[in-house]
Order: structure tokens, then sequence, then C-alpha cells
């Protein structure tokens, strides 16, 4: 039985997973770099994944960086800015730490920075529309909010902003921290709005310490340092070829999952309506992922998610960026209009291919056994 | 029998740091930062982790922060100087393209870059000492070059930079890049001297991925971001455990190996012999690790490496950092003092512990048959 629901924080990997990351380390144990045969095998089988990886995604593989994860690759966006003249950027007070806490830096060197309301968690593209002048260079708005799962309207967003740029050649970058998007939800209205996207691997089951950074138009990103010039001088760094043949495995086997089965929105279905029986309010809006769900009890979250714990189900407040986490979620909550007595006993229950009806289930009892 | 002679480009993953990675995967696959039960074990394994490699290191736990590798190491404490005013950086024109790239970064930014000779590969102290000035904020030098294997006088050029700063309180900051050090060559000089260090365990048949960064003082260390605040506010992203496990135990097999023997020196000793007999001009000085050597024959550094690549033996002109990386090496070679024919014609041979003296001979009779 599954016990573990904190699967928006990070995922047991996946056998196949791991199978190609061993077969990897055996068979193309060499620096893609390294100008021998054993390094063009590297390198060949680096591009022969980066194609596949390219194709689950529909995108070119140009358009593809890989990365140590979403932290380097909204770091890597970010950073690149600091060689520009300031300007504005137009954002939400509901991104993740990795990037909100970017913004702060980019404010340092002269930016501002604009946020939009985010009413229940969604942004209003009108609102993005409305905050756009001629000094904005950055959007930044994520896909998937990480505590309630709420979907924001990607493609609404770049509309706003083509119709703000209309006859302009198009200048204002628009960047989507889209970690729990990815594997999970469809990602073609991501890819046809967005100028760069992050993405990591250990949340869909794949290995820690890789990701994507995917950028529109390659000619026109410009890292801080290109270090050792790899990933065509985007990221520095020996290629991490074994994790990113892990990677490749776990998207796949999550998008034909997807194909196959609505398990996910079924297991949302039980859950919710569970909860809500219970007399708890539910955070998370109807258009969310159904890999997240958000809701508050009339317990502290520290306290309730232990009591879930000492019965064997691991759930979270928030996320788990850092110690000081739940502070974090409980102003995301706050920043989407949930009171604020209910953002400090909000509950987050996520998971991931791994859990079935029954296991749903099992956390239901186990709720209304404190419940009652 | 062994082949593989690009060791300083990447290594092959030990079978017991592989072993440690799947034990790691399977007991503790939950996110360090999760307040629940698998959370705190796992963060628990990490800092058991930490505590084990600082041992290894004769280090406090404290000063270690984990990266991905090298590469980030380098980036975090050089792009961490935006944040101030301007100053110089006094550093030498052998170092590491991930690092020579980010004083280049640094130099957009307002900052003076000062290069001291390096007659040989190895920097003279005195040089250090007459280049500093009041600006000086930063001393780069690395521990042991890539290309030739040289080892620096870190202990010596803190001495210089203590000279310069008597009586003051410190504040030049000496960061040293030691990928090529680790495990292989006596750190303690290293650690007393430098404020910052830069490793990679995939030199030393550890995972790719991941890295740290040595930081002596950690509380006046302020990276550019902390993104979700893990590694102590000093390292965005979720801690990659498995990875960190691997590199534990690669660690200890590499230290624990060179306490019994002085394998690589008879090999080293070997090799040299082998090759000054074959009339080809040694590149690396005699200060220079026991695991890396240059040397330059009478055909082109490709052709060469080719001539060997199809004899089923893997060298390298230089470093693997980029596509690019024979021009980059050649560059080094010359600020070393190497003729320009010459630094055209090198190659690099690189071993780790894989290696036996019966494979070094091997190698040595396919230069013998290229040769005549």
């Amino acid at each position: 039985m599954e016990r573990y629901f904190d699967a928006a924080s990070t995922t047991r990997i996946s056998s196949k997973a791991l199978e190609a990351i061993l077969l990897a380390e055996e068979s193309f144990f060499a620096n893609p770099s390294s100008l021998h045969k054993e390094g063009y095998r590297a390198k060949e089988e680096l591009e022969r994944l980066r194609f596949n990886i390219a194709k689950l995604l529909c995108v070119d593989s140009n358009n593809l960086v890989f990365t140590s994860g979403a932290t380097e690759s909204i770091a890597a966006f970010f950073s690149s800015l600091l060689f520009n003249e300031p300007g504005e950027i137009v954002t939400t007070r509901i991104e993740h730490e990795a990037l909100s806490s970017y913004l702060q830096v980019l404010s340092r060197f002269g930016w501002t920075i604009k946020y939009v309301k985010s009413k229940k968690g969604i942004v209003n593209p009108s609102d993005i529309y409305s905050s756009l002048s001629d000094k904005t260079k950055v959007v930044a708005v994520m896909s998937v909010n990480n505590v309630t799962g709420a979907i924001e309207p990607i493609k609404e967003i770049r509309e706003a902003i083509d119709s703000f740029e209309d006859g302009k050649r198009r200048k204002i970058q628009f960047f989507s921290d889209s970690v729990q998007l990815l594997g999970k939800l469809d990602s073609t209205p991501l890819f046809s709005s967005v100028d760069y996207a992050s993405f990591s691997a250990h949340k869909i089951n794949g290995p820690r310490g890789i990701g994507l950074l995917y950028v529109k138009n390659p000619n026109s990103f410009h890292p801080l340092s290109s270090a050792g010039g790899q990933e065509r001088g985007k990221r520095g760094g020996t290629e991490n070829l074994a994790a990113i043949a892990g990677f490749e495995v776990a998207l796949r086997e999550w998008i034909e999952d997807n194909k196959k089965e609505k398990r996910a929105e079924e297991i949302n279905k039980l859950l919710r309506e569970g909860i809500a029986s219970l007399g708890y309010s539910i955070n998370s809006p109807s258009l969310a992922s159904p890999y997240i769900l958000s809701f508050s009890t009339d317990l502290p979250s520290e306290v309730y998610t232990r009591m879930l714990s000492d019965k064997g189900f691991y759930v979270s407040s928030g996320s788990a960026c850092s110690n000081n986490a739940k502070g974090k979620s409980e102003a995301i909550l706050e920043a989407m209009g949930v009171k604020h007595i209910d953002a400090t006993h909000a509950v987050r229950i996520s998971f991931d291919r791994n859990v079935k009806k029954e296991d749903a289930s099992s956390l239901l009892k186990a709720m209304e056994e404190i419940n009652g």
C-alpha cells in the first residue's frame, strides 16, 4: 500500500528509470565532450536522449537545455537578465521560492517587480495585460501552482502579451516555471505560449539532479556564463548522461500512462468528496492539477500532518522547499485569498503514478479517525 | 585490461558508489526538507553523509555546501561577487574554462582581472604578492592544473596574501578550483589555506551531477540567490541525496586506497620514462599530480589521439570541457611556456584507481607501434 502523499515534493525513482541509469553508467561512461570513440558514443547517446525527450514534449531538441533541476533552470534565465538594462517584471505572489527569491535579487539590481492578483489561485490574463508597460521585459507566471495545483491560463496570458505588443517586434519574455505540469498535464499550450520554462525530473519518478530549461529562441539566450561551453554554450558542466537517461524513461512512463487512463482524476474526485464530507474546506480551485489537493482542517497544519505521519501517511503543509516552507506556503495561500486561519491550517495531499484508489481510501479512513 | 586514459575528463562510477546510490534511492527517497518522518530520515541521512565527507576531508561539516558539481561551485562563488563593489581579481591564465569564463563575466561588471605568470605551469607566490593591491578582493588559483597536473603552491600563496594583509583584517578571498586534487593528493594544505574551493564527484569514480563548494566562513558567504533555502540558504534545489551517498563512498575508496599504496606514482614514473625514451617532450612539471601526464609528439594532437583511439586507447589533447577544448588546452599550455608547435601537438594521459602497471605498459607499447 502506498502511504506517501507528498509527491509534489519529490517522488520515488521508478525501477525502469533506475535500470536506464545503470545501463547508461555501464555503456556510456565517457565524457560526451571527449574527442575519442567513447566520448563520441556518449555524445551520440546524449543527443539521442535529448531528441526522445523533445519528441515526447512535441518540441525541437534545440529548445532543450539540460540543467541540474528547475532551481538551476530558473537561475539560468533570471541571472542572464543581469546583462540587460533593468526593467519591469510582471509576476504573481504564488510563485515557487526558487523563482520569487530570484526576483528579490533582480530588484537589488534595479529591476521593478509588479505583482498581479491571483484570486482563488488563478491569475486573470486581463490583470497581466493592464500591468504591462513599455518597461516590461519579463512576465513570469507558473503553469501549475505547487501548493494548490491551480492551473494558470498560460495560453491566455500569451494572448494578453501579444495583444499589448500588437504590431511591435516581440520583446517581452514569458517565463513559466512548469515543474508540476511536466508529464502530468498536456504541455502543448505551454510550449506554444512561453519563451522559457523550467522542469525537474525528480517530481515525475526520475532522478534528482537533472532538469530542463526550455528555450524557444536559443539564439537569443545568453547565460551569465557559458562555463565549459557544454549544451551548445547554454550550460556548463559535464553532461549528466545517466541522469538524463533516467529522466527520459520516467517522462515516457508518465506520458504513456496519462494517455491510457484517468486514474488521477478519479482519485482526486474521491479525495475531494471525502474531505468535503469531513467538513474541511478545499483550497484547490476546480481548475487544478488532479495530482495536488490542498484543504484546511480545524487544526494547525503541523499538528494535523504529524497526526497523519503517526498513522504512517505522509502529506505536507505546502512546499518542501526550505525549513521555513510552512510560512512560505501560508503566504502563497493568503495571496490566493485563503483566510489567515485557514492558511495556517492547510494540508497538501499530492500523489504520483504509484497511488491507487485503495490508497486514497485508506488515507481518507485515517483522516476520518483523526476527525472523530 | 583498462584502456581508458582520460580520467581527468570523467571516470567510470565505482560499483560500491553505485550500490550506495541504489540503497539511498530505496531507503531515503523522501525530500530532506519535507516535514514528516520520511523527510526527517532523509535529512538525517543527508547530514550523516555530510559529516562523513567532512571527516574524510578533515574539515567541519558546516564548511561543505553540496552543489551539482565544480562548475556550479565556481559559479556560486563568483556570482555572489556581483553584490559587491567591483574590485580586482588576481588569477592565472591556466584556470579551467568553468572559472576563466566567469572572470569574463565579472569584467563585464567592472571587475579588473590581473593575471600572474605560470612558468612551467607553476605560479610563483611572489608574483601573486606583487600583484596584490588595496583593490584586490579575490585571488583565484587552481590547486592542480587539469592539462598537465601541475601542483600549485597553495600554502605559499596564502602566506603571500597574509603577508600583504599583515595586521589588517582579512579581506582578500582566496578561491581554489580543486577538482583534480580531491581524493588524489593531501588536502590538508588546501583547507588550511583557502577561503573557497570547488570539487566534483565524477572525477573520482563518483556520480555526475554532484559536487562541493568548500566555504571557510559560512556566515560571510551570501549566494546570489538562496532559492528554496536548502543547504542552510547557501544552495537551492532539492538535495540530491542518492548522488551524495555515491560521492561519499567514492571519496572514501580513493582516500583509503591512497593511504595503502603508491601505485599512481609508480605508473607515472613508468609512463614518464617510456614517453621520454620515445623522444617526446614532457609538458608536465616534476611537481605534478601523478594521475596526469602531458607530453608533445611530432604529430598534431588530434592525429595522435585518433591513432591511439584506433588502437583502443582513449587519451585526450587537454580538457574535455567543450567542443573547442583543444584550442583552450593549447592556450593553457602556451601560458605555461610550452612552444606553440608543442602545444598543438600535446597529448594528455590521465588515469584513475582502476589503472594498473600492465595497462600503462600496454599503452606504451601502442605508442611505440605508432612511433615506428
